[in-house]
């Protein structure tokens, strides 16, 4: 039987010091709920004394139904000079509840000297005297060891009597950590392995990914012996951010084999990645490992011929392992073979001058600053447009936005439209929060009355990028648009110099494909 | 004296399989010379194959005055069962005319049977036959092994057997590929060392991202006597990409004390980093590991405090060391001394109850939605409000902005600005492109008889975020504008539920700012 692995998830402490990074009150449960569900040991769920926020979220958490994490409160050591009992962080720590408490300390002699300035032995009682008071309060308490791998380098014997105290005071585990993330593989072994020789309690791994070696010196780590792995979900964190959870969870279980997470944890992170994002208010990062958006996605003619035929060949796993999907891309490069797999539910591959036109109109379309590879909705409606199996909705005949503020007043926004609609003229305005909003909802009410199930859908999401035209004409804006119903979620895409045409014609996609998507559903 | 590692790069064929990316024909010139200025030793420049931009490349390459770098062009093996001076891959290949051609091959068992479906003589002669081919037509050879790893763990001799043929037929070097991305560092050390045995000529590693580990992988390689490293600046490709010749770069000099690239190359790899996502048209990656803006910013109020007195703590390398510099963050999270740290130069730091203020007024826009992370001078300009060292420029009287299209005309946009400027009302009027270009040409024209420095700026970046509400809220805009003159780029920030109101306020906050700016500078 392979060894388990504890994971120890800090995205609503350490995460939190990234960039951009805030999460509410509501958001640190919400997460807390979730890490739980897939299987994470151990949460840490903020550092009480830094704001009021992190010692609320302790109080609620108890009520949290949580049925195998364990949430864990972080600080300092005791400031120099006070006692224990007397110390703020220590009461902090005491009064969040939680049954295991983390505690960082110095390692390093030039922090203790230098930064703290203080002696060896006042930084030597700080360890003990905190990870004794926790520890004569109940508490379960882990001994994170600052700059571990700095200090150790400069001064061995320094390093590993600070860890040794911990450990002598009650400490259950030691976890070293490349706080500034400059350290290689090379290092953690031999760090490890010296540790483990003096200690006689376990030892955690945490790392930053500031020379991009988190997750190989995590891995490396656990290979000599770790049997923690601290980090944070999609890697948030400050500068270049922690160790990677997601990533560091799908290495030990798929490609080394240890136990981690609960039972069918690892197909969860997937879904786990894309709802920290969501929850963060962040982007995906399509490209990041196992989860991304493209992590499976093929775009070479050549290579999705390969996979088609076997895909082992270019997939390192199966892509629902880890809960993600397959993804055939759109692209400028991406030759007859992508084009024939995108067009397979419309049975139209053996029509080859089809597939010739449709990847012109895609090429055609590409330099015009369009992207299919996240509008596949789209897509969709090109690929019907160019098969004869597209009947236009409805035809605008003339829309006006107007925004005006008047001094410090509230902005007026609002838009009209004009279609012809079954032969029938809907003339119609409406206001809305902004352009975009005004817009969307005078189409909607224009096509209320011949397209009832419109109701059903709304727009989610609205991105904007703007296309810098290398060659001397206006810039263009590409407008993405995402939508949902009750039954699914689609994307659409529009280009133009005006960021409102853009919009607008991404708007148009977003209400034609729903059309088409619930004409094609029996019942519908 | 310590190895000369071979930087090979490969953004302009592999990186471009990346989602998202298009390269012109120009671009990938640009980027050449780009690459050749910083000291790569190979560029490969395309796949004349696959398209005729990268046929045409190879021609314009010609002309340029490269003085260190060698050009490669891509292909694969000739096609099984057809001479190689016949074969039109191998013709593309002479026809390019570089100096140095490199040769894709398989090695797995697997995939010639099941994908090329020949035997193992067939395969062997087609890569023999290739390189001696390019090899009696005067280039150097370098030969790429396709999925070596897996080939290797699945049957060694196999894969042994055919680096063992491009070696005979007169390659200069044979590269180990993890074509899938699904290699550990301990599969990637044995299989180098077991290539090194059976053959004379040298090792290079071609590593992809798909479990993070590409760097530590390419790494692992040139540490078991690999002398030459593959991959893409910025780590673009696809999938998750190829290995970061930034990350790898910086690893190899910096941390390993390899040589890599010229002279002073290092300290060109964040403008390098940079170059490149502007001519692929990417965002930035805020926490890419060295070269990010991120990558050496600071944001809890700990953190700053210790790199104030000691940067060595918090920075692993001094960021000049690779042309990065530091980046005090504010935040939510931040507390006193970052605030300290942004205003300094307003030297304004004995004023504990102005520090607070800020301090407050930062977190309650925070709330609102707005971020400073990206937006200095909107910054710069909220503690000149709290500090009394701003004087409007001006007062906004009115603003309309009218967008107007019939049935297939050109949108027609218009934008009306009314000012109180010294006094005197100046009330314009201007046509755009889009809504936020008629806002910004009118803003200025109403400006210019006052501010005539106003010409010398104009915005450069917009970027529009929608601030998904988690409590029910109108969804609010986040629009941040980046404007630039001959001395200075500097970013703007707006919030509103209408994304024109939120464009008019980081337009504003740009030209108080450039205002502002001005009027330091002595003889401005």
């Amino acid at each position: 039987m392979s060894r388990r692995i504890e994971l120890y998830d800090t995205t609503l402490r350490d995460g939190s010091q990234g960039e951009g990074v805030n999460f509410s009150l509501q958001d640190k449960l919400l997460i807390t709920s979730r890490l739980d569900a897939v299987g994470f040991d151990y949460i840490e769920g903020g550092y009480p004394l830094s704001n009021p926020k992190d010692a609320e979220y302790f109080q609620r958490v108890r009520d949290l139904p949580l049925t195998r994490a364990q949430v864990v409160s972080f600080g300092m050591t005791r400031r120099r000079g006070v006692a224990a009992e007397d110390d703020i962080g220590m009461q902090a720590l005491r009064d969040s509840g939680t049954p295991v408490c983390t505690i960082v300390g110095k390692t390093s002699a030039v922090h203790v000297f230098e930064v703290l300035r203080i002696d060896e032995a006042e930084n030597l009682a700080m360890i003990r005297d905190s990870v004794a008071f926790l520890k004569a309060e109940g508490r379960t308490v882990f001994y994170d060891a600052e700059h571990f791998f700095d200090g150790y380098r400069a001064n061995p014997e320094f390093a590993l009597r600070t860890v040794q105290a911990a450990q002598d005071a009650g400490a259950s585990i030691v976890v070293l950590c490349d706080t500034n993330g400059g350290r290689l593989p090379e290092d953690v072994a031999a760090a490890v392995d010296a540790v483990r020789k003096v200690l006689t309690i376990p030892v955690g791994i945490h790392c930053h990914n500031d020379c991009e070696l988190a997750i190989a010196n995590s891995l490396t780590a656990v290979d000599h012996g770790a049997i923690q792995v601290q980090g944070t979900i999609n890697g948030i964190g400050e500068r270049c951010g922690n160790a990677d959870l997601i990533s560091a969870a799908a290495n030990l279980a798929v490609k080394k084999g240890y136990q981690v997470l609960r039972p069918g944890g690892v197909e969860k992170l997937t879904e786990l990645s894309r709802y920290v994002y969501e929850i963060a208010n962040m982007n995906f990062r399509s490209g990041q490992p196992f989860v991304g958006t493209s992590a499976f996605a093929h775009k070479g003619g050549m290579h999705v011929h390969a996979v088609a035929r076997l895909s082992a060949s270019y997939e390192h796993i199966p892509p629902e392992t880890v809960g993600n999907e397959r993804k055939i891309l759109v692209s400028e490069l991406s030759g007859r073979s992508n084009i024939i797999a995108k067009t397979d539910k419309f049975r139209l591959s053996h029509d080859n001058e089809l597939m010739t036109r449709i990847l012109n109109k895609v090429q055609d379309l590409e330099n015009e600053g369009y992207q299919f590879e996240a509008a596949e909705a789209s897509f969709d409606l090109l690929v019907r447009k160019e098969a004869g199996l597209y009947q236009p909705k409805f035809e605008r005949l003339h829309y006006r936005v107007n925004v005006e503020t008047e001094g410090d007043r509230e902005t007026e926004t609002e838009a009209t439209v004009k279609l012809r609609v079954n032969d029938k003229i809907e003339h119609v305005v409406a206001e809305g929060d902004g352009p975009v909003n005004a817009l969307d909802t005078a189409l909607r009410k224009a096509l209320a009355t011949a397209y009832p199930n419109l109701t059903t859908m709304n727009l989610v999401d609205y991105k904007v990028r703007v296309i810098n035209s290398t060659e001397g004409t206006a810039a263009k804006v590409r407008v993405v648009i995402e939508s949902r119903d009750d039954k699914a979620v689609w994307s659409t895409v529009g280009v133009s110099e005006n960021i409102i045409e853009a919009s607008w014609l991404a708007l148009v996609d977003s209400v034609e494909y729903k059309l088409f998507k619930d004409a094609e559903v029996p019942g519908n």
